[in-house]
């Protein structure tokens, strides 16, 4: 938290959260009007129902969930109330649903204080009306201190899918190109510095952001893409991975092609950490048939986020459920799962 | 945990929660595999995407979410994981939704024990079948020791509207009557006495229950009900006070009407606690016309969760957005919200 006391709550009777704002009466009633609703307030969340009443446009409906524990709770690029509300927009966006709804429930430890967690839901808003959605029901719950880090939120999404895409992590023909939307490691590496107050911390940002207009626009264009993903815990190896066990395909990637910014890079060889490991919270990874890869990489780059997308490889029909990457050597190497936990608590 | 080795996990690499278990890795996947699937395997969660695709029944789409925190994890009558599925369930039937699919995202305490884990989710399993519902989705976190309390988890659910109802807390009318499902508090005190170790909690046991079943049995008979809430958090006290601010009327009850164990009514006197300010998880009030109220308890009495079904007052137009309950004694007193935190942790 940078301004501690930069913008008092006069009107809450406590400056922190208190075991009684998770008891149902009247402090979680002060807490819900103070803090959430003059920054979530809508015609849903007004009704302070238990549900929300929703009409869906016609189709099928996508339905995820992520909670978030990611600490520090606010890091250059954004906060756990951002990529809360941005990794579930994705989750919905990569599976070719219109994001439209989310909730948010809050686990709350007792003493975090008010002004922090008003920052985090402010964030919260910001990202919900970038994105085009409504946070439209919601929880709090309060644990007492030592018993929870600060603040986790969880978010729920639903989004209606359209019906002229039929994606799947199983799809992927021999011959696809494999697109990255941008520079890999970044909210990651960002996470990591911030927390180890390393000294190159401030040339590192976190990318987390939504990217459901860019997906729609590259479906708009190119209907056919075959998979997408968001390359968030386990970074680009991982999803990798999954999309070639899913499709029992083989994977090539060209080390070369892979955007790494310097700096991003350069935190990763001093701390031994593979940037194909290191989670990204805004960008994307997407198959397409080979034909269309110059018309979805003109799309991608007609938006800010995906400025810097690049082919970086192709599927293939050998070693099936495997991905392999031809280093700037020339050599191959295998691009494995990672193991163990390299960078806990990074979403 | 009354066994804590009777369910051993031989084909897991560990008997505790791992933080690499969160790092969506080599190790999550064994997790998933080993303890989720095994119970929660259903068709849209094997697809083991980040997203489930449903096909929703015509009608409005009611949308909820809580976070259970509940200490301690198993107790009597319940788990984390059924009051997790019970409770999102009821959040959406109170609504009037017929309750379709669960959300379940994990917060898990590095080394909290894999076969507590497994009981939990077996639990989830059980009680999602009862009620009818698939977990469709889901999401699993670690954090490392001593920054969370063992386990926590959010469930968000999607239901289907009825058309055939209106319910809303604020639909009350003078003359209606007010209707409770049973016996109040035995949620609340149970919790508190297995927590405390008091000696009479063998005989405190939770009404943790999914009420979809006998909500919809309900609605069949008696379309007209006006407005329906499930007393958790903050009680039957917190319901009647929220209804009767949300419907400008006043709501009067009867002390004598209030079905209370003797055994809940002990712990209550014990420890200084009114018994309409303790959670109940199992537990119906509804509004209903004057007229209508015989038909709905013979209703309520034809379940098992309702067999001592009650009408404990009714509406009126006087003290508005306000609720007094005539005591044994004859007496008027103010019931109201409680203020502060007298049961933390109760779900």
């Amino acid at each position: 938290m940078s301004e501690p006391f930069a913008c008092p709550l006069p009107l809450l009777h406590h400056q922190t959260v208190q075991m009684a704002h998770g008891a149902g009466g009247r402090f979680s009633q002060e807490l819900t009007k103070q803090v959430f609703m003059p920054h979530l307030g809508n015609a849903f969340l007004d009704l302070m129902d238990d549900q929300a009443k929703l009409s869906l446009p016609s189709g099928r409906t996508a339905f995820t969930t992520d909670t978030y524990v990611v600490t520090p709770c606010v890091f250059p690029g954004g906060t756990i109330g951002s990529l809360a509300v941005n990794g579930t927009v994705n989750d919905l966006a990569v599976g070719g649903a219109r994001p439209l709804y989310l909730s948010a429930g809050f686990v709350l430890e007792e003493g975090f204080p008010l002004v922090e967690l008003e920052r985090i839901v402010r964030s919260m808003a910001e990202a919900a009306s970038k994105a085009g959605v409504l946070i439209v029901t919601g929880d709090t719950k309060v644990v007492q201190r030592g018993l929870c880090d600060g603040i986790f939120i969880n978010t729920s999404g639903i989004g209606v899918l359209r019906q002229d895409v039929t994606l799947s992590c199983r799809n992927l023909k021999p011959g696809d190109a494999i697109l990255l939307s941008g520079t890999v490691g970044d909210h990651g590496m960002s996470i990591m510095t911030a927390r180890e107050g390393l000294s190159f911390q401030s040339a590192l940002t976190s990318d987390c952001a939504s990217l459901n207009h860019m997906i729609e626009a590259l479906l708009d264009a190119v209907p056919d893409v075959h998979a997408m993903r968001d390359p968030t815990r386990g970074g680009v190896a991982a999803v990798l991975n999954e999309l070639a066990v899913s499709s029992s395909v083989g994977v090539e990637i060209l080390e070369d092609a892979i955007p790494v910014k310097a700096e991003v890079r350069g935190a990763c060889e001093l701390l031994g950490i593979d940037p194909l490991h290191v989670a990204n919270e805004g960008k994307l990874i997407a198959a397409v048939p080979a034909g269309e890869a110059a018309r979805a990489i003109e799309v991608l780059r007609s938006f800010e986020e995906g400025r810097n997308a690049a082919v970086i490889g192709s599927v293939n029909e050998g070693h099936s459920g495997m991905v392999v990457m031809k280093t700037l050597f020339g050599s191959l190497r295998i691009v494995d799962l990672p193991a163990g936990e390299q960078l806990p608590r990074i979403c």
